[in-house]
């Protein structure tokens, strides 16, 4: 409404538009979620709660935003696939990236006291930021990259635990334990020191979560058919812990790909 | 911790750092406020216990960011104001806006049941923007463009909810009685049709709020000298509803010149 | 080699680099080309000398970077069209645009002689810019928007010029005239008051110009085989005036889709 | 004039304007010179006829660009420095480094003959690159940094050829005699061993060149005061080679810190 002599400084702002017909990938991190974990006592290697409650938040961003076609999170951290076509905000860059990453912390804070008993005692906050990936093979392995580190990192932080937890070490002493350890030894430590056989672990832990938009009838509409924004509306959300690097994921889901193109 | 094969996507990612020495002004603005306030039954034309909120979530927003000097907030937007020589996050935008976006949404929620009786009925979320500016005179002028469009909005519906609230109009009669009036005629409709002295109004209605930070001894250091960490830490925060384009708000704080270089 | 207490300025440079695995195009314009047109007398509508130069600095430039496999000129514009593998410069956007406007302005001011008996009698130069295409059907459609820009602009200029060379109109009086008309409308101008069937005009002018990179064996390599750096040196390029709209051209060149991969 | 279906793809372009009332500064390189410099046999150490010629072209640049106030050469590179409120080609990045890197490269090789006897055996070119400084104070630095690195690498080459073309050494030998040799120990082995006294080279070697705009009335308007447009068109160009780092060449030219702001 109002209209004034410092109304230039407008003319400072940058157009941030990303590049159109590339997929948006916007992925939010836990900020010094350490400290955070330590003093709402998570349990470790995985608190269930947190994982839930962050599932819960990125329900809420994906229900907001339906022009996300899916969601992989893990741990504090959660990536947002966007359709290559969304022109929502013009696709400027700063507000994607900060509308989605305020939603998620607004869901985690509202929701806290469901998953949790212990009242917040600290504020939680992520962090954001919006990378593009020009077609669906480097999208992929993007998402193939996520999953890889969850599950390296799940396998070491299952181990480091299982030996302070049950081994009785210190934390400097399973560390050192496990410097220079590859895969198949840490398997090995698990089972032959904790009876723990590492491939029955919670898919949860060892997968990571996605999010997929799925339609009501999963049989897809041909290959140059659109969804047309009724049936889009009409979408489910479902969750799943399995591997987004097998081709099967894909191969079963081909509403998938017609969402993000 | 994990290196695949995978992870020559972290390449896509692009370097967004701030030009340095520039002042960052991160500004965040409430999204779909209109139909939260309606949700939430606020009070017309000004919420004092959403606007209280507002001013507690910026505060935690200026305790976590040292490097952020000043603040100014009206309805639901707040600018943060950073020295220009910040090198948080080494100046990236992504990070800035969507770490103070979010920290300021968790606040928000967070305090929420401080503020209001009625619980969170809808999740509130912000987008937020980075604008730069490169010296102090077009930043100062950014300052007050805000605080004349504050201004400006609050004296409009200041009048417009007099003419439906006592004059019993509809929103559309009012809107249609407002069109092409200027200043003074809002002026003298609230005075001789409802008795109001718009001057009399609450200062944070027609002025805004303000967040400083200040020294314990305002006397300033020399023009030279800088602030130590140690005394930037010690510094106070201190809430404002004054004119900030007045050079008197400059004058008699010379600190906060020091504190922005 | 220096290194001086100055050198923190590098700092404030920023990384331009281009977002991977698209296509770069690099368009070039004249800059000023009327008045420079006018002072060297070029023949209207369309300077033959003019459009060979334009080609031979094209080559230069397509010579010099192995890494653009085709490039598209008329009047005094030319776009080049990189693989999108390109790595040349880090993809950096100001070394790639200012390089490749260079490297052209340095080969048409040194071959200007061998096309033109008049001397420079003015500096010509050329602004450039990079845009980026995420993928093969948009590219495709920026080369047909400049091939159908260059087919319209042609169409208008060679009627234009005969209403004025051979109808003797003036300028102004010849474009009144031409004011509204549609295609067809010019064709039958030129046919019925010149006798000059549009369709057999040079077909330089209807068409322009394309490079393109050719193997010197044209059986292109089976579908997931790239081209060895050895096979790109060796291959020539060659000077096309046709459709680039038609899906012919790309499909009796294989070798050019595999190039931009 | 041409209006297609295709013209959609102009949506692609960035708009790339460069954040206002900030010192644009586009700095341009020769490529590949070693090869360009070896090839016409450039006399060693500096090429006066090389120099005198990168002069010429920047004179031609700062003639078409009236908001060019100041440029620094040395080698095969020249920065050029802008008024600060500059709106030529709205700021767009990609337009003005690459029509500055065209222009001067035309000029270059336009004026070629009138400085060599040699023909051109191969073609010039540059590469640029645009770097904004928000302050004078870093403005100032960055040409300090130019003309500091100008100075470092002319002693070092003057010996280092001294060394080879005097002393009869290779120039592997030469390299390694100064390896970790400082300052001083340059002057020495110069004034010993060749009896020259580096103080007394030419000053366009040991300084570089500064190209400044210069008033007709070198009695500058006062501090508030701006130029007319009229009185910046009847500017001269004046060509120094002092020390820029020294506060008496700012001091003495108060017109250069008006026409840069």
């Amino acid at each position: 409404m109002a209209n004034s002599r410092f109304e230039y400084v407008k003319q400072y702002e940058r157009m941030d538009r990303l590049l159109p017909e590339t997929y948006i990938v916007i992925r939010i991190d836990g900020k010094g979620f350490h400290k955070f974990t330590k003093k709402h006592e998570f349990e470790k290697p995985n608190d269930l709660r947190c994982l839930s409650l962050m599932n819960a938040a990125a329900r809420v961003v994906m229900s907001e935003f339906t022009d996300i076609v899916l969601a992989y999170g893990d741990s504090d951290e959660y990536s947002f696939v966007w359709s290559k076509s969304t022109e929502l905000y013009e696709r400027r860059e700063n507000k994607l990236v900060s509308h989605v990453c305020s939603l998620f912390t607004s869901a985690f804070v509202f929701n806290w006291p469901q998953y949790f008993e212990i009242p917040l005692l600290s504020l939680p906050s992520f962090d954001g930021r919006a990378v593009l990936y020009p077609n669906l093979s480097v999208l992929r392995d993007y998402l193939n990259w996520r999953q890889v580190d969850c599950h390296i990192n799940n396998l070491y932080n299952t181990t480091f635990w299982a030996l302070i937890q049950k081994g009785g070490l210190t934390n400097t002493k399973a560390e050192e334990y496990l410097k220079g350890t590859i895969s198949s030894q840490k398997h090995e430590i698990l089972f032959s020191q904790f009876h723990i056989n590492y491939n029955n672990e919670r898919e949860i832990y060892k997968k990571g979560s996605i999010w997929v938009r799925e339609p009501e009838d999963v049989s897809a509409p041909s290959k140059n058919q659109k969804y047309s924004t009724k049936q889009k509306r009409k979408m489910g959300l479902r969750l799943l812990h399995v591997s987004i690097i097998d081709n099967e994921f894909w191969n079963s889901r081909p509403y998938l790909t017609i969402l993000l193109n």
